[in-house]
């Protein structure tokens, strides 16, 4: 058995769910098959999310950990490639902190690249059938300020853990016009899933591109 | 029973394949419950699609009409609202002609509203979980073409038909860079069926917006 | 001279400001040779928007009117080529009322084509090196009302004169996270002018297409 | 005075122009008043751009450094905040490389920071009434290459020097259809100036938010 923390963060933003969380109890839902699967619920609170992540890391066991965040408006699933030390929050997070060009890590390296397998996982998605590709940005709010917190803690005392973090799109029900991109619940759950196999099976990634022109 | 004819298109613009005809068969597999389904692949070509469009009219006895094609780039399933008298053809069809701001129907009227409860249909498509919303232009090309074409045929000498037009996304396997929308078969088919019962069974349309501000 | 009368609206939907009306007013300042320009700011309440142009066309003396709106969200200006009969509200108008699958014109067709040379307009906007396409859809708000109830007036009695309606972008001010197309207030009047010239020196429209797939 | 580089890349992926040349070289015809600017339009070739930059800014004094490149699809002038040590080509070079997760500079640091004052270049520029932001990911091709090079550059023997990287929108002509944002290359070449402006006067960058929630 392979331990696995699966985490996603609480509703914010003035939405009543948050798509990275109600995926993430259903994907625990049928964990697959050799898999030991944890999941914690973040906080949208800078350092506080960082810190609940860390006991959840610490009472899991985890060898691998896969952070999920909401990335409204994008298309499909994405497997984040970088965090970088970096807090530039547009919005105040739930104890009305808003850290503007501030390290998320004082003294830290300017980022930190994934260790799980990101291409691995974005073909095991698409080969579900559903959408998925690489990203090189997770933003400058708490999905980066995780990560990058997640992929420190790595880096400076567990080097055993694998890590990263993937970007799931909006519900439906966020969309109410639909002018933005969406997804079932379902799907999301499905692709979490793929991803978690994808990642405790593979011990090198795949040489294929997912590079981005700009 | 309630005959119902579906009807996708073949691919086209150098795509394999066409989510459209894809999700048709898929759907037509488990029909709702009181549906007789028939299908029919369209050709991408003028005025054959709709000569095409006629004859399936004609053979299955539909009462129900939904003819369905790809939209690329559009984020979820859209259910058209207006089919317009004009061809404006941005790439030629399947057998070269290319007709620019020439009517579909010389002397028909400028626009028909589609008969199919486009509110219920969208409503029972989120329903199911899955992203949907109205659309207000099925563009220029075979699909406005066609949707013009059945509103005309049902207009001019079959008012018990009802009948409309839904666009449907890119499938996953046809955005391989992850950069535009798309929605697995499985899901748009689920979509089609959702949209089909609801056809059939809602005899008023629902008094809810579905409006676009432009 | 030919005489021009050139709308916009107030602002509306939270914003302070409405690009339309500030473009028409910048494009006004120094109008085409030849060309007598009037401006009219149309109040976003239905209906009476449609009266307060009808006074404007009145008052002018108007040969050739282009009506202008915003469409938030569209990375160019957009040249509308059919108004619909159907208003469908979002949201409420500014005297509250939100009509739902209404008809703008009791008994009017189903829909208009406009009368400006709408394919000459987008090239003239291209010519100056500034982004312009056909659009198929104005909406189901104030936007598509006006533009109907414009076309029916012409229908239905002033026969002479040629007219249609043009969206254009959000300001950069708009879209404080730059996450949405934006065009600046001058390059938007730039197009303005350049749409009016084509307006009223075109008598036969161009024969290319600008047509939409979907 | 003060000496500053400003590079365009040469026409790429099939295109027959490149906006960032363009307008690199329209914004070079009139300076900012104190600033002697010189340019260099560096090739699509992984590797030999980074040495043709080092050979211009040797050449050329440079004081700052502002490397340009297009970012096709992007809705607005973006200022880029980090470079990342990766290179993964979707598509070959134009001498045909095309690497796949490979380090830009083998033992290189995982990423750089631009030490422009990226808040101010993208105020300067809505100053101007154009669009701009910050951007988190200048991609994984070309421009992030040079990018990273520039700041390695910088980082491993020039301290002296500042430096970063501007992506700029299609221009209009490259969008025939009208379906992605795009900019007129006046107003990009406006765009360049004022980030050059605010780049050579600024010391200390604004204090304001530019984050992105993912």
């Amino acid at each position: 058995m392979t331990n696995v923390l699966l985490t996603g963060f609480e509703p914010f933003d003035g939405s009543g769910v948050n798509p990275s969380w109600e995926a993430v109890r259903l994907a625990a839902a049928t964990p697959p098959e050799g898999v030991s699967l944890t999941t914690a619920m973040l906080p949208v609170v800078f350092h506080d999310a960082i810190a609940r992540l860390r006991e959840a890391v610490e009472e899991s066991g985890a060898e691998v950990v896969v952070c999920v965040g909401q990335a409204g408006g994008r298309p499909g699933v994405t497997v984040e490639r970088v965090a970088i030390n970096l807090d530039d929050a547009r919005i105040p997070d739930h104890k009305g902190a808003q850290p503007v060009d501030e390290p998320v890590v004082v003294g830290g390296p300017a980022a930190y690249f994934s260790t799980l397998p990101v291409k691995a996982c974005v073909a095991a998605v698409r080969d579900a059938g559903l959408p998925a590709s690489v990203s090189h940005t997770a933003g400058t709010f708490l999905c980066n300020h995780v990560f990058y917190g997640l992929m420190h803690l790595i880096a400076s005392g567990r080097p055993g853990v694998r890590g990263g973090f993937v970007h799931v799109p909006y519900l439906p029900e966020q969309v109410p016009g639909g002018d933005q991109p969406s997804m079932s619940v379902k799907s999301i759950a499905e692709a979490l899933t793929a991803i978690v196999s994808a990642a405790v099976t593979t011990t090198a990634d795949l040489k294929e591109t997912g590079g981005s022109l700009h």
